[in-house]
């Protein structure tokens, strides 16, 4: 018997929520709390909405494609604000958020 | 820069959590459906057990043993269903499942 | 001291969540399972996407109006289907998607 | 037809759910947030545990009486760590976990 194979799509979504959860974890820890209160709040909308989008996706919800959409929003405004942190926790999540982003836009489109 | 690694607990409750869902999900299309009822129940309980499991041993939560104990207990109790039905999902499902359990108790011990 | 108050969308939001678990658990212990597919599909979408637009909105997340648009979708989605059966659990669900829709377009606007 | 009426437990879990995500989120926009890392770590913790309890509770799944043990120690930690803190919205999460914790104490016995 195979094991079950996850669409690109969901793999990214599930990488991206765990990343995110990471790096707002980890941000919580750092010395320079101070700069990273946009960062955790932008990973913890951008994991929430990740892993309901993981979900949704793999269901092949008929809100699918909207919740796609509005995923790859979330990784977008994440990688924005992470993009510019040198901590490997938050380089790792924007690059998670770019990866995630892209195959959400394919799967929306 | 490396991806994001995870640990194999949080890589097999992030697949079972989406095995389950699958599982769920396509035994609601079976013609079979009335046999499917105890099936869908316990795979919803599960999916949602190993999400939050898989996010509580990302983020080393204070409650991830306790978590990852009860996640077991779900995954074998979905396995017991599961692992009765020939269809693929199911199939796949419980597969998942028993990875899940055993790499919790892991984390759990 | 008060105790939190939430605002009616956050309200409407956590009742629909639930009046939507409630629905799908209880469709799947209905003898007439076969005729309750599609709202059981339904409320699982609805009340995921309920769950993370209370959280949204209390938060008051960049994403709330968003969010708030595509939950009151579902919710529309979910009474289209629920609102046809006469089951209890369907009648209070339907009533709960309802208002939940009102609101969330009121805050999406 | 009557709304759906909602156990007290049920109640209590929905409401500190959206008290600790409150918390947490005020916390992060609070001047002296170098304090607050503990109970931003507490409460998204807690509110992720309660939104599921909230959901099994309902279900009335065999997993209730286990994961309402779990999210009545939650609700503790969290109460230890927001009911030293001054802030409205850390005591009115301190509140909302009291009442949770006693609710959930009650279902799992």
């Amino acid at each position: 018997m195979q094991e079950i194979q996850f669409s690109e799509c969901v793999q990214a979504c599930m990488t991206c929520s765990l990343a995110c959860t990471n790096c707002a974890s980890s941000c919580l820890k750092e010395e320079h709390l101070e700069m990273m209160r946009e960062c955790i709040q932008r990973c913890l909308d951008c994991s929430d909405l990740c892993q309901l989008c993981a979900r949704m996706t793999q269901k092949q919800s008929p809100f699918m494609k909207q919740i796609c959409e509005l995923c790859a929003k979330a990784c977008d405004y994440c990688v924005e604000e992470c993009g510019h942190h040198e901590d490997e926790h938050c380089q790792q999540c924007a690059e998670a958020c770019r990866r995630c982003a892209e195959k959400c836009r394919k799967m929306a489109a």
